[in-house]
């Protein structure tokens, strides 16, 4: 194997300057980015790709690679210089249109857009509990297809990263799973964007980290890649804890600016450029490419590399078929999950929550196919997520289908993206209410259109005595406005059937089931079939109906409960179940107008905001909904101050239609 | 001053277990609640109330009280219980209403509601970090007023609290900035709702608070209220760093499920009930309330608390009028700010960022105002918030204005919450897609109507380079739907001036400021004075129109020079400026209907969710809005990218009144 002095020193200084050099130059021509962590933290990526990462950069997917997050999402032309350097399937060309519309290159990293991007970065810390994801399901696989699957997860982050409170949460998490082939480069550099961190950041990082159970390793000169590449070697030797490697670095080395925080997001100007060049003995050209280092960059990555994924293929060719299966099911993009169909017969006299029926569905598929792998928020018992006979995921157990992710929301929901793009499909449970915790990592599952399965339960005022602070109202429309995620609203036992089919169905994409806590009794208007087209007529009438009422989940049972006293006094109503308002107006213009024909007063009831339903009726006389926050109660009795108990519907809907 | 031993041990003991009894039938009768964190931490809570906190009970909104947040909101009953048997207004009626619609004793506690709560809590983490906020309050107070405000700020936190983000973010800033008379009582139990913290929370959490700079204090048996009352006065002695308390409980204390998670959110059933208070030696019969143990409760309280309120109001009294009228802002509810109107002159020529705008208002109304206070989640620079010559907010300077947040939007959030509770009026900024991040602390603004001011500045994919990761979509339809927020986004110098004024002339409530990242023209068909009403007509036609093009923000310019080409064509367009949609939609119909008539087709340009403005425009057809992820890229590129082009929107428009 090479060592890190196979290529002499002056040329591995070479070629940590030709990154920098080629990233200022992206950033100078693209006229945006952020030179500072270019120009400090080059040394560690060179070190990380040189001499650790095993990759085969012909085969970026390659799926036993180890896996880099580049925490510290704003310092992409880094990672893209570094990329090009090391022979992926990057050109100069692509760098050059850096930050350009539809370029390989973009501002913040993506995934699915650069070969050898494992993650959308760019929110801080987002990144870095990702990771914490990625190197949890290794520890599964490495369990179950021993020798097979067996890497290292690598991240670089900043003092950014580690400000936020999910880096926290994960890092807990991954003290406490002992994840030891997680190794973070943390950037120090004492400067963020504001200014030097003593304003605002003074922990004792490395104290932090031991007090969650991490190994920490402190490297006082971050330019020296040879000592850089000591402390990874030290950290891969951790049989127990993860580790953290504290890089002691200067943001913006060499410029001007060096060591200050103007130069963190800047832009350089000539000057600065020509004279970073002449210290660094690069030539002063704009995109100018030493050939021989680039050569012997690629030649390290290459000769350490050569054969890895040849001899990953050829292990997975003698494995039986069976297995083989099912290790492909994580390689491959194809998320769709078979089962035979409405696998859950409901009996006819069901009544339970519709989150008990989840219980059973999630039950019924998860145990047997090992890339279903989820857990709560400390929840377990309320969401009704836990596997039984399934395990708890932990150090002892890390096949365990149970994960405790503790009060950590945001935590969980970047885990399940770095589990997602591990191969799993993962799914996850909190309150509705508490969905807002995770919206940020919800958001790069839907950017990344990752297939998780977020399962959100108490899902409407009707919680009750929790009050306020747990009853959503908002919640359920930001989740239908975000763009790429399926949400379902499922009224009882038969819609939660069809919504689990419907998600299992589907080869990429997240999902929202969103369910009550309540009892509600199974109905016969409703059709689990009907639930992937988004609604359909629950209930009819004989005749020309005099309105129409749309509704979704426990309120669907008010709908129905309103439509049948009117019909006892002669007012024929329509009732529309639309479990997944996205899908229903996706679909043909004759289909919604046999559902919803033009002609007929259509009134909506849901407990949550209005503006979900302006989508289908204009009016907001016609919506029964609710813009305000709920109340502390018996829930029959905050359903009735806030107008959603049957009597005050009937009044209502009879006057509506008047 | 009364010491711990004027009341015979057996007689403290007597009102701990009292406590007890009362939160366990409390919970009973409403047959929902928290009954372990009751009989686990009621000795915390006795002790606090009895020996340490100033207040009085009869004025329980004494500007000087020391501040106690139970941040381990699902404990109401235990705080309750403790708030009744101490004297506050509050029966046992109140507590017979526990979790019962429109009682003083909502299921978690509520602020405005029940006599001595100072801050609505139940998401846990979020009150510790709001009471971090109120220990910066005071200590900005205390620097302004000496002798007048000086008090401490307690904080209750369970597990719950320290596993999510917010806690270690807040604190973090805590230590930083030394507030040392914050002290944080943590009941350390090991157990959350799903089990034993070990499969989820092996933090050394005394090395952790060192690690951020917190003095650190351990009980080893929380049953025991002299061992608490000495570690808190221990901590009160601190002169430099805030102090956690780890109080080593045991939940759940005497059940016959007392240290599981069991027992965590049950109610007992009768036989442990009744187990439970022969042990205690208490009557079994509900509601039972010794007089003897009440009255001695009262007794210690009155005895070292008398004359407090009545002493600052003397103080109070002595001071000349100009300071008092200042201290009297912050004591008062109504949080209008007097400026004189329209006092940003903005000349014609201007052409500047909306967030440039906003500086010089901000820098020109928060100067001289003590109770005005802000910062930026370490995008100062970005943001424009940051107040020239205001000084930094540190230990060095408490009166400084600027709050150097750091990359913790969430714990900004609640951070902005407590000085808000405090008395003050803070504003605080971010990225506009980083909203997301503090969500759950803007909903508790919201609920608790607090006048916070939040700026977002880069709010659509006129951001450009920086890509999706930094784009936002649907989170002004997220805002738009918040109950109680008063959602503004000026076009230009003279809406951010009409927002403003605004703003500040409200009594209370939320606010949002969506600004833009880019240079815009002011315009002349804007008007500063009209902002209040949340929309009006920019630019009308000669005669009847054949279009109306609705817009907001930095579209205005837009659909502006839409419809003056248009023109030119002869088509004659009204352009209609709804820089608050949630304000106009609220005007009477007649003014509504005077901007939009019925009639007229009406179309809508935002890059932003469409679901907005379904509320004004049924017919998506005619929605020129955005429901997918932006892309990185120069704005221009961007633009056309997604037909915000002039020329794409000139041809849509077109085509579209046809």
């Amino acid at each position: 194997m090479i060592g890190i002095n196979d290529i002499s020193e002056i040329n591995q200084q070479k070629i940590i300057d030709q990154i920098r050099c080629l990233g200022i130059d992206m950033i100078k021509e693209a006229n945006s980015g952020h030179s500072g962590i270019v120009l400090g933290a080059a040394p560690i990526l060179y070190t990380l790709y040189a001499h650790h990462l095993n990759i085969d950069t012909k085969d970026p997917k390659y799926f036993n690679r180890d896996r880099f997050v580049m925490s510290a999402g704003h310092g992409s032309a880094l990672l893209y210089a570094t990329l090009f350097m090391a022979g992926f399937p990057i050109t100069l060309d692509d760098l050059k249109r850096f930050r350009q519309l539809d370029s390989i290159t973009p501002g913040h990293p993506e995934y699915g857009v650069t070969p050898g991007v494992d993650c959308t970065t760019g929110p801080l810390g987002e990144g870095i509990a990702t990771a914490v994801g990625m190197a949890m399901a290794e520890a599964n696989l490495r369990t179950r297809y021993k020798g097979i699957v067996d890497h290292y997860t690598y991240v670089l982050c900043g003092d950014g990263d580690l400000m936020e409170g999910i880096s926290y949460e994960a890092c807990s998490l991954a003290g406490t799973q002992k994840l030891n082939r997680l190794i973070v480069l943390y950037d120090s550099n004492n400067v963020c964007l504001d200014g030097n961190t003593k304003e605002t950041f003074t922990e004792n990082i490395g104290m932090r980290f031991a007090s969650q159970g991490w190994n920490v390793i402190t490297v006082e000169d971050g330019n020296n890649y040879e000592l850089i590449s000591k402390a990874i070697d030290e950290a891969k030797k951790q049989e127990e804890k993860p580790t953290l490697i504290e890089v002691k670095t200067v943001i913006g080395k060499y410029s001007k600016l060096e060591g200050t925080n103007a130069v963190h997001g800047k832009v350089l100007d000539d000057d600065d450029i020509t004279a970073i060049k002449e210290k660094l003995d690069v030539r002063d050209i704009p995109f100018m490419v030493s050939q021989t280092a680039m050569e012997e960059f690629q030649y390290i990555v290459n000769k350490r590399c050569e054969g890895l994924s040849k001899k990953f293929n050829e292990k997975l060719e003698s494995l039986d078929e069976e297995v083989k299966a099912e290790l492909n099911y994580f390689m491959n993009d194809n998320k769709k999950v078979e089962v035979k169909e409405l696998f859950y017969d409901a009996p006819e006299e069901l009544a339970e929550a519709t989150r008990v029926t989840s219980c059973k569905m999630l039950n019924a598929v998860v145990k047997d196919k090992p890339y279903l792998i989820g857990g709560s928020a400390d929840l377990f018992g309320a969401n009704k997520t836990y596997i039984e006979d399934g395990g708890n995921f932990n150090s002892d157990n890390y096949l365990g289908k149970n994960i405790y992710y503790g009060v950590r929301e945001n935590a969980m929901g970047a885990i399940s993206n770095g589990l997602a793009l591990h191969g799993f499909r993962p799914y996850l449970s909190t309150f509705m209410v508490f969905s807002d915790y995770l919206k940020p990592s919800l958001r790069l599952s839907c950017m990344m259109n990752l297939p998780n399965i977020f399962i959100f339960t108490h899902d409407s005022i009707s919680v009750g005595e929790d009050g306020p602070t747990h009853q959503p109202i908002e919640q359920l429309l930001t989740l239908r406005a975000m763009p790429n995620l399926d949400v379902f609203r499922p009224a009882d036992a038969n819609e939660v059937i069809g919504t689990y089919n419907a998600i299992l169905d589907k080869e990429s994409g997240p999902s929202v089931i969103s369910l009550s806590r309540n009892t509600v009794p199974i109905l016969e208007e409703t059709k689990a079939n009907e639930v992937e087209k988004g609604g359909y007529i629950a209930l009819d009438t004989r005749n020309k109906p005099v309105g129409i009422i749309i509704s979704s989940g426990e309120e669907l049972h008010l709908a129905l409960g309103v439509a049948k006293r009117l019909l006892v006094k002669g007012i024929e109503v329509r009732v529309v179940s639309i479990p997944n308002l996205g899908r229903f107006i996706k679909q043909d213009p004759e289909y919604i107008e046999s559902i919803l024909p033009v002609e007929v007063r259509k009134i909506a009831i849901e407990a949550s905001s209005s503006m979900s339903w302006n989508k289908l009726i204009y009016n907001s006389k016609y919506l029964i909904t609710l813009d305000e926050f709920g109340s502390s109660g018996k829930k029959c009795d905050v359903y009735r101050k806030y107008g959603f108990d049957l009597d005050s519907l009937e009044e209502k809907v009879e006057e509506l239609l008047k």
